[in-house]
């Protein structure tokens, strides 16, 4: 097909398709006179898959690329989460994230190592709420560890071993639970609501 | 205290902390001069969770003024996640998004509006997993609704009906859960990899 057709199917406008092509997030179509080009369904597949991160992933243009050119995707999408232990804490608070990061990773029997970049992130997540007089957040952290646990082995499963099954998944994912938790937050503040209005 | 006092408590460089001031994050001290103030607790605590909002919600300086400045937080909080049902996204799929949104706050029993802004952008992710040929990714959503709704009432209780505290306490969740999925993710990768070794 034309770039005038790709863009109609996949509604991308021809100027974002060329500005893609130029930044390598679509390969080149096959050349069919000097200066026109013909692209098939794996372009229009690309196509869909770019948008995707970058209109439901909030991804950028940098981060795409680095992504769909990853050898290992798992670890790219963990690096892609950039939340560090603040400098300048103190070693208490520091030690007791790291201490609190390796003793879930233990109870949990996660096979992976205490210096996993999401390890890394979530000890920064952590020294950020005792910061704020928060260290309770810990508790929440467990919930939120055996549910994750419950969803990954389905979500490997899903992905099929498929680096951009695995990008989809991940990125769709985050974006469904943060939708899910709002909707459900805005339930559960119903009945607190309901709950003050009955105590008054 | 002083402004560099302030400034080596919260680690928090003076030069930024007058870009808060100037930008309305942060309220002004007390004058003792015509050219000095003094700043207490709350503007450090105040300090921090700009600071926890920025690193770790990865939030802009407009996003954390609205939210620092909303009547109804958990709506606010909502609207900041913009994802919308792609533009030119044909009628058969749009209902059947909307449809599934509609059944799974029906299924829940979630006290929510179906055009609650969460729930239009669960609908958005569904289009988009829709176009990228995984309507099966609605399997996911059930089990991840199921996890959220489980958080939601201790979510809920922990924030202890203050704002702030529900902004930190939604911000630091989204980051934790994130660094966890990953975290269960290349756990069930390992065991993914343990399965195909063995039965090769």
């Amino acid at each position: 097909m034309r770039i005038a057709e790709l863009s109609r199917r996949s509604g991308v406008s021809v100027p974002t398709i060329k500005f893609y092509l130029r930044e390598g997030l679509l390969a080149a179509g096959a050349h069919t006179s000097r200066n026109q080009s013909t692209y098939d369904e794996t372009h229009e597949r690309r196509l869909r898959l770019v948008r995707a991160l970058i209109e439901v992933g909030g991804l950028s243009i940098a981060a795409v690329r680095r992504l769909l050119t990853a050898a290992d995707v798992h670890t790219m999408l963990s690096e892609m989460q950039v939340v560090t232990v603040p400098p300048g804490t103190d070693d208490g608070t520091r030690n007791w994230a790291d201490a609190a990061v390796a003793q879930l990773i233990a109870r949990r029997g996660w096979r992976i190592r205490v210096d996993h970049p999401s390890a890394r992130a979530l000890a920064g997540v952590l020294v950020t709420a005792a910061q704020l007089g928060r260290k309770d957040f810990l508790a929440l952290i467990d919930k939120y560890a055996v549910a994750c646990a419950d969803f990954a082995g389905v979500e490997i499963r899903s992905f099929g071993g498929f680096a951009e099954e695995m990008v989809v998944g991940t990125v769709l994912g985050d974006a469904a639970i943060t939708a899910l938790r709002r909707m459900a937050q805005g339930d559960a503040l119903q009945e607190s609501n309901l709950e003050v209005a009955g105590s008054a």
